[in-house]
């Protein structure tokens, strides 16, 4: 049983009556309804909780943390983004989601500018390619997921050179991007993968949902052992030089 | 349930009383009773055997093999190098252990000579380091695997540059060795390992096997869509252009 | 000053009207006029020469081989190839255009079977996006080239993850395609650049132009020390153990 | 020309008698008397000078940065780290030496905690080996760098899996340590290279000098076009759906 958390800001379903109309129980409580199975329990999380419901005993509960932001990436408490930050370091899943590519969490882990891309919204229809068919990620998607109406992502997109290139997407505009792509953070997994802008019922369509419980089980921690690091005694006999 | 052939030239422990008397079932035999388990099921294939006991039949009835040689690389028919090649693109995982590296089906998998690497028997004190430590094929091992004595294998080694670098071996005699490497080619997951000369008793070792394990779960098929190839039809209409 | 030799089969400009109308001095003479310059000096060779114009000398006296075919990939002689493979992992760059990914030696050198992606010949227009603005090929391209009309060619192509992934394509048609990816083989360095269907004038493009020059500048050997392989003296005294 | 800034803390040189017998011009002074020639124009600045030496209007005329420092790493001033970190992505070369890698601006580019690695001060013997024989970084070495005494730095090296793996070090006590190794960050390039405490003459050796003359030329800037981002016009016509 892997133990998701799903974090959403949680703000534009109460601001905005288009976006409540689409995710009456707020995007964290679509992709909940759309992940949960034997394989995968799931609580969710919001920005106006205390801790904004990221606690330590939740973190430490937690294999694979999602995360959805947008509005209030700042209103981020920097100790929270820390505590995430050491959780991924020490082994927990990381997936970033759409706008999240803004977030604190997420410019910190990859020390770039992540906020910086092109988009647009022009209700454009967006193809999202499989690029590596052997990842797991990609696993049960055909040759791509067509999505009639989303917000333009385009490149350049300011990440570091991806571990992994899962998926790369076409859009009705004249653009593209790397949509799917995956990165190693210490003992952690991070995913970050484009798709599900609020006014769009993206969180809903079933492939987008099984890239995710995918990318779920992908990030999963894997048991490794925790590296140590610092000053360290001689495994071997060192020859004394003159 | 993850199926696994195992597949073992198996003329060192028939020819050489000393391996046979480490590997008396043979080195096929010794990594199959440390793999067998609830979630693997191992079979064995070996160099004698008709279609070297790698029929069509066993191939498609295989998620994961296991590839040891060493002296008769060149015995190995060419048709069924083509098929293990078609059917490690069609997804079918391929761990290719030791000596392996010089392999029809490693070399042509990689496209570079990869039989070319140094090497020396000196008894020599191995310490694999773990270098990816978010990598599920490091799992439940510590900082390094220790062996007391094993063949050397040292750079430059002539492989592409790996998709993940995940152990690198130190040398008593001086040299490092890129020790755990990985590859995707098509849909299928490659798993190259370095530990394993025929006359140590390497293949016993419960870290060397829980390796070897965790490489068969990370390179058992995804069950990803095979991507389609060839003419194709537009999926948006195009401009006609003066 | 790099010394470039262009190999062109050379086959639809001898056949093909509309195709001798627009590359009249076939297309290694189009690329061979766009990259001449004080820093890098041309010759060029076609199938129809003895050893296809790539003898041994010829070989040894370049530093960075361009390779465009398409009708003719099998009637390139094995020995040629395996030639040509020697010199790349011994430091001869080399830059394969577009339905050069079908050649024999691109084929051997990255292992997958790169003949296969989807294609499709309907006047589309490319846009062709920076994605490592940090790269010396992308050195003084703006944002993005765009084509008028070429040939599309999408994803799935069966190629290895690349080193580093440069440019890719979107079409007109609704297809992606990775168009500029780099990889490393011995001491050579390989550049492959997806435009350049022979019914259209690509090759005078500028940009396409700059390139292919930029290509030339960065898989130029770097002098580096061949490794060497084989049986090798420890460097370091090695214990002796009971 | 590449115009070289070398950056150093020059605190050791300065409180240590036996660390300014070996760098009585300080470790900047030996690398820019080891780097200076028709190539390359060198400069220094140092953690004392106002504003570190690093103005804008220095920082603005230096195409690539080479690193120092080691006891005053919090003492770097955060401005300037901002400073230093916006020309990198804006195309700035960056070259990171020995303990450099627990400085501010490594530490934010690479986003991980790249001060944890394991060390030892022993006088051990450490010899670099050449990983990547393709790589202009390691041209005019051989196959490995030998250097009687150095510091100790092993795995687990606390960095993200690299662009490119150029040198792997092996040590007289036991350990590996990936010694060379680059990032792409926007427009720019970064190198880190290993070797180089300050109670060793390595800075003197001249292949440890070759080795970063070459990584200047590697890391110098591209001329590419700088990426825009933000709200962007559609390329394309877009199909308005109902």
């Amino acid at each position: 049983m892997i133990k998701v958390t799903i974090w959403n800001e949680f703000l534009h379903e109460i601001n905005n009556p288009i976006v409540a109309s689409i995710y009456p129980e707020g995007i964290h409580g679509a992709i909940a309804a759309g992940l949960n199975c034997d394989q995968i329990s799931v609580r969710t999380a919001t920005l106006a909780e205390p801790e904004h419901g990221l606690s330590e005993e939740t973190l430490n509960d937690t294999d694979v943390l999602i995360w959805w932001g947008h509005l209030a990436h700042d209103l981020v408490d920097d100790e929270i983004v820390e505590r995430v930050y050491n959780r991924v370091l020490a082994g927990m899943g990381l997936i970033v989601l759409h706008s999240g590519h803004a977030s604190k969490i997420f410019r910190k882990l990859l020390g770039t500018p992540t906020e910086q891309l092109k988009w647009r919204e022009a209700d454009e229809k967006e193809r999202i390619w499989v690029i590596d068919p052997s990842h797991p990620i990609a696993a049960g998607i055909g040759e791509y997921i067509e999505l009639e109406k989303e917000e333009m992502y385009g490149e350049h997109f300011h990440i570091p050179a991806p571990d992994q290139l899962v998926f790369v997407s076409w859009f009705e505009g004249g653009e593209v991007f790397r949509s799917g792509v995956t990165y190693s953070r210490g003992q952690g997994k991070v995913f970050y993968f484009r798709p599900g802008h609020e006014s769009y019922p993206t969180y809903y369509n079933q492939e987008i949902l099984r890239v995710i419980a995918n990318g779920v089980r992908w990030a999963a921690p894997s048991a490794t052992t925790a590296p140590s690091y610092g000053h360290s005694e001689p495994l071997e006999r060192i020859l004394v030089k003159s």
